[in-house]
């Protein structure tokens, strides 16, 4: 089924969503509205001569940093894709277009849009249009089965699902597994290609595949005299992201508009974006609103370019030919550049600022990105944090230290940024502070306004999670003396052997120091008589198959204590999910199943 | 009277602060506190799963940029002052330690604490400590008399007054003109001194002056393990801050702690400072609090260059010993540096971002500038919107143009900055947005959180000033096709001749662009037919002292309608505020003596 909406007839559809949201809405942005949720505060009625009114108080919301440069930066690229480029001035109007577009589906405020795509720039507007018509939009990871897409889709209660044109048949998986009794949503396809894309280029696009709507159908249809409608009030959802189950089952953490507009500012902070940026988009959108960073690009006006998929050659082609200034990236893409062949790299037109997140960036690979010409920059957080929540602020008098020991405090998490009012390393039982020693192990916790509003239908799980007035992250470090923090180790990651507990981030990091290791994870196997130990899952370089265990046990033991030292090593690819995290549950299964020692 | 706290005696004085405190306080920063003043907001009572908490809520505060930098920039240099030095760790023990003593003096939350003083490194502190301490700041004009102060010490209630060393007399004499059935502020006495300065070496501190406690006391005696009191709700204001009286009584502006926040932020980002800058201070920091960016230089660890005056020579060697990245100051500081004798200058270490305001750059003065390695911006803003509220975004497409049009376009106000939701140019009475054409005329109308909380005890005048849910700043201007917006002049300026409008600003640039011409202003003057002419007081520039007024009236008749030009020209000093302004209601009233022509 495609229906084609003409613009007329998306006009003559019965205004029911305006008319759901006037009498939904408590805050008029024109005239001095009342503000339900906001009262005057305490303070200002024994103040007197102070008035809240629209002239002073609006919403905290990234939809303003897109009004803003479709004024300021107008005429400045927004989105390049191939051989597409929008300015500022029509990224807006297309926004606004697909704002009024969804108004006039079935669809009430407060309803919950998901999508389905790589980096186009479909993806980038809907962060946008989305918000703009008060719903909220609901990021799905391109890379989960059709079992976990139904189970999210049911969850989220979409009412649309947006599905890039390869993805329409996981889709359809997705949708066919999900509970009959209930409506399932309509699907707007997404169809932008990319000339640089070979896989795109060949489409194998099977028009078997039914959808509702066609994204540039509704952009076309749409009204861009649209007046956007704003968050009643700032804590209004903006995004429900599903966290990407490494550990447990997804949850859904929802993010509000205040908390997207402050960790937004903060993260272009921490990437020091100064106006007009170019942002090659190696992370993808999907993975915490691409570290929110599809809202802070647009409060500086800067340049997005998208890509599909994510090569050696074309991240080299396209900060050649774009002038990229800032990217980002799991390890796993560092490990991508530094290992790609001499023959797909191009010279970098100037240092490119490289953010990396996810795990800290091992000393070779730190320094084959500098010798490349990039300048990498360790952040850390969760998906609960809005993405970047801590950065690894770096001190002038490091310059001058040796790769190893620059390397060594690069792998530091660091300290909080801007948008967060608390970064401590604290016993989770007592909920006191570690000391600054760098040695003491604590969980991290967070506290602020960039942490998330709670998990979606599981208010059990979000108590837990505050528990105490912190966010607890589920990730153990220690403090040093300097007040920067390193993380250990997930908290159910850690092994406990012979009564001692042992980092498995410490084993992993001298084990991808040899040099035959390409990348490698540990978790604990079952041992008769020290309970667990450690079991090293290893993938080797090319041209290094001959290398046995032994070696490398032996390795360890040089480098480690030796209770820390891994008992056993298999060697082979690891289960990673689609932002490079290894899956380090399915290890510890495998680890399980050979039983014990 | 001096008094002498030991640190021992005011950790004995009854906790009087820390009672009534915990009494007026809703909020509580550990556990998970009540919010009274922000109730569960609607939305997320029907999205199941949220929770506010402290672990995902903290009212936005500036306060938390300097806990921060501890932090992050702690041993890097937050200020320079002669040969004091301090880093950010050591700014943040000073200010714990001084709200610690705020809170055991005769005072109550949500008292006012004045400030008299220059760009010392008392008054950097004072807008951290006097907030920390749940206080609310007075920055006060330096060049007041004693009659205004007497004035504003009273409208403001406040209860301390800070006062430097070199401005101890004049506070005297405010005191002494006030109302002697109320209780006068206490005195505490800053006598920071800075080598550099040949004033302060030849001090003549009056020793008869007396006053009550003494700065440097009141810091040594805090506590540093102080706990810093946030704001209950991020509404609650931070500082007042009097107009600086150019064309009607003080009117006391109340600032939020949550506007100061975003405003700082807004600031650092349109003055593209990113980390660690060095700024000089040659914008008072009384005026907006130094344009927020007392806030936004702690916000980037960057290090706060302190001159008790602001002179060329010491400009010149400020930014060679400090290599100082940024700067500020009304046009009259940018006059100041191109005319400096050639023997008192000193090269620049690299191009210096230098941000004017208050009235648009002067070809001649930008391109002087520019030769001296100096890059100008232009912001655009009012003490009611936090100081900067509009950029002259620069376009890179502008740079290839001749001198003359980049002044132009240079001279132009802009666009809004991040931290507003709306800046148009509006007819005040139907509140219909001008067309954007360049020619027609509207109040510059301001709207969002960092537009003022209102003025403090005025009601009548924030129900105007906030009329149909703008602001009105009192600005005439238009708007370019480009959504630019260039203001045209004071709406009180204004001169009507014959029923046309005469834009002030336009003939003062024909004024200045003569010669001999130093500076300029134009006033109305009566006219029996025309019912008002243009009148221009004119200041000439040395050896110029020959030119006739008739001179200047015929080469303003070659550049500009004959209407336009000034049928009066009147040669001498222009009477000035301490920030550079033209006080015009002065050369109004004397325009007016001279009776109509």
């Amino acid at each position: 089924m495609r229906i084609l909406l003409s613009k007329r007839a998306i006009r003559t559809l019965t205004p029911r969503f305006q008319r759901l949201w006037s009498t939904h809405s408590s805050f008029s942005t024109s005239g001095s509205g009342g503000f339900s949720d906001d009262p005057k505060p305490e303070s200002w009625k024994t103040m007197e001569g102070l008035l809240r009114s629209p002239a002073n108080f609006s919403p905290l919301s990234p939809i303003t940093f897109l009004e803003r440069s479709a004024k300021a930066y107008r005429d400045r690229t927004s989105v390049v894709f191939g051989s597409v480029e929008h300015t500022w001035l029509k990224t807006y109007h297309r926004c606004l277009r697909l704002a009024s577009a969804l108004t006039h589906l079935e669809i009430s405020p407060g309803d919950v849009v998901a999508v389905l795509a790589p980096n186009v720039p479909a993806m980038h507007e809907l962060h946008f249009a989305v918000p703009m018509a008060d719903l909220i939009l609901c990021p799905l990871n391109t890379r989960l089965d059709t079992s976990t897409l139904s189970v999210l889709l049911q969850h989220s209660e979409a009412k649309i699902l947006f599905v890039d044109h390869h993805l329409l048949e996981v889709a359809h998986g997705a949708l066919a597994k999900s509970d009959r009794t209930r409506k399932t949503p309509k699907l707007v396809l997404i169809s932008q290609s990319n000339d640089d894309d070979d896989e795109d280029r060949s489409s194998s696009f099977d028009s078997n595949n039914s959808f509702d709507y066609h994204y540039e159908d509704l952009v076309k249809s749409g009204d861009s005299e649209f007046e956007v409608i704003k968050p009643r009030n700032e804590w209004d959802p903006i995004s429900i992201n599903y966290t990407s189950g490494t550990t447990s089952r997804p949850k859904g953490v929802v993010l509000s508009h205040r908390g997207a507009y402050l960790n937004s500012l903060a993260t272009v902070f921490l990437h020091q974006m100064s106006v007009s940026p170019v942002y090659l988009w190696t992370v993808p959108m999907f993975h915490c609103n691409g570290w929110c960073l599809i809202w802070g690009v647009a409060a500086q006006g800067g340049t997005n370019i998208c890509l599909r998929k994510v090569s050696p050659k074309l991240i080299f082609k396209s900060i050649a030919t774009h002038k990229v200034t800032h990217m980002g990236g799991a390890p796993t893409v560092l490990n991508m550049i530094v290992s790609s062949p001499a023959g797909e790299r191009k010279p970098l037109p100037h240092r490119v600022e490289i953010m990396t997140g996810g795990s800290p960036p091992m000393p070779k690979i730190l320094a084959k990105m500098e010798e490349l010409g990039f300048n990498v920059s360790h952040l850390y957080g969760l998906t609960e944090t809005y993405g970047p929540g801590t950065h690894c602020v770096w001190k002038p008098e490091w310059d001058s230290l040796s790769l190893e020991e620059r390397a060594k405090l690069k792998s530091r998490q660091g300290v909080q940024h801007l948008g967060l009012e608390g970064l401590e390393v604290k016993d989770p039982v007592t909920m006191e502070t570690v000391p600054s020693d760098g040695v003491t192990m604590g969980e991290v916790m967070f506290r602020g306004n960039t942490v998330m509003s709670g998990y979606f239908k599981d208010l059990e799980a979000t108590r837990k999670a505050f528990e105490g007035g912190w966010f607890h992250s589920g990730d153990l470090a220690v403090k040093h003396p300097d007040g920067y923090i390193e993380v250990k180790d997930r908290l159910k990651d850690v092994i406990i052997s012979g009564g001692e507990n042992i980092s498995t981030v410490e084993v992993e990091r001298v084990l991808c120091s040899h040099k035959a290791v390409f990348e490698a994870a540990v978790v604990a196997r079952p041992d008769n008589h020290w309970g667990q130990t450690p079991c090293g899952f290893v993938k080797l370089k090319e041209g290094f198959d001959c290398v046995k265990p032994e070696e490398i046990i032996e390795f360890c033991r040089d480098h480690l204590p030796h209770y820390m030292a891994p008992k056993t090593i298999v060697f082979g690819d690891l289960p990673k999910t689609s932002t490079g995290k290894v899956q380090k549950y399915l290890l510890r299964k495998r680890a399980d199943e050979m039983g014990s020692l």
